[in-house]
């Protein structure tokens, strides 16, 4: 019983291990049908977020499915509802890449406002963000999960720095300005999938450390 | 034990629902500030949305103890997963309503651009809808729940609505973009909470119906 309860909690692992790297892959394509503007990588990024979504309600099927029949203890079952918890912020990443790939179709259908380097610069950070908050759960590594928490101030302040250039080419030429809003918003995308991502360096905190980070680090 | 636990189980519902009625009154505060240009109820939004962070640590926290305590089966067991995912959604709610504030601030710095219509009423619209998700949770009805999926379509209309309204405001005059911006993204924070309270509405019919509607209504 133990035996089987610690295989299919590995399998388990393994399959958010997957849904991580489907995310963190959308974010990639997403930012890479931006920046190279193609409009076919961006309509696939939408049409394949299905595959995550389906994956969400997967596993959270079997997260209760290991709850009801081997009713686990203690770090076990923290470790269950902690998965639980990252499926979610897994999902809503995929849904932010489906958000910067719609703004990416609305940008294509005009001439490009101006070369991209923060935002692709932010993509990569919530990317490695995202990457190493899930190596921290698989790892129970509080430092690394710590460190990433910090790492989200990289990425607001990336985000600022695009808000308030964009609103300079608004200002200067009314052309501009339905690109400058797509891309601000872009901007925001990506802060949120950094937000997601220290969330689950926040959730990992705790569930090796035992008491939370969350909420307070900000105030740092 | 089982009648404790039956206790325990309630006195966390009603925990569960003091914490939406604390996410409800922050959007509706968020909101009165922005219309009636009140700094100090702004800044308040901010400062009490604390409370509402530290009340989803607490409800997860007692989740997880009525978990380990009980090792409740089926319905009972997916009923407390389904509230460890509430807490989540509700916190971010707050966090919705803590940026509205925060773009609050920012507007109140220059005069009213227009008079505000739409984004009150997205505001209601996104408040009544959580309201109602948490009424279809504690009642269980699956129907109230598949209602409030289709409401989100409105609130996706309006803040379309808000959207093109907006860009004709900054093309004629780029002396309101700011604020222009500043009312587009806080259109996008209303859209989120309605999202979250559809998310909810989702969760809820798939515990009472035992299959999802979610990813599925959209193509409706």
């Amino acid at each position: 019983m133990e035996r089987r309860f610690d295989e299919e909690l590995k399998h388990l692992k393994e399959r958010l291990v997957g849904m991580a790297g489907m995310a963190e892959q959308s974010i990639g394509r997403a930012i890479k049908a931006l920046v190279d503007r193609q409009a076919a990588l961006a309509q696939a990024v939408i049409q394949d977020d299905v595959a995550i979504n389906q994956l969400e309600v997967e596993i959270e099927d079997t997260c209760l499915g290991l709850l009801a029949r081997y009713q686990p203890e203690a770090k076990d079952l923290r470790f269950i509802a902690m998965i639980f918890k990252i499926v979610n912020d897994l999902e809503r990443v995929g849904d932010q890449a489906v958000n910067v790939s719609e703004r990416t179709l609305d940008l294509l259908k005009e001439p490009l406002l101006k070369p991209l380097i923060d935002i692709p610069k932010m993509a990569v950070l919530a990317q490695q963000m995202l990457k190493d908050a899930l190596d921290a759960f698989v790892n129970q590594d509080a430092e690394l999960a710590r460190a990433i928490c910090r790492r989200d101030d990289e990425v607001d302040h990336l985000n600022d720095q695009v808000y308030h250039e964009l609103l300079v080419y608004m200002t200067q030429d009314p052309k501009t300005i339905t690109r400058a809003v797509d891309l601000i918003l872009i901007g925001r995308h990506l802060e949120r999938i950094a937000d997601h991502a220290t969330n689950i360096a926040e959730d990992v905190y705790y569930l090796v450390r035992g008491h939370t980070i969350k909420h307070r680090l900000a105030g740092e």
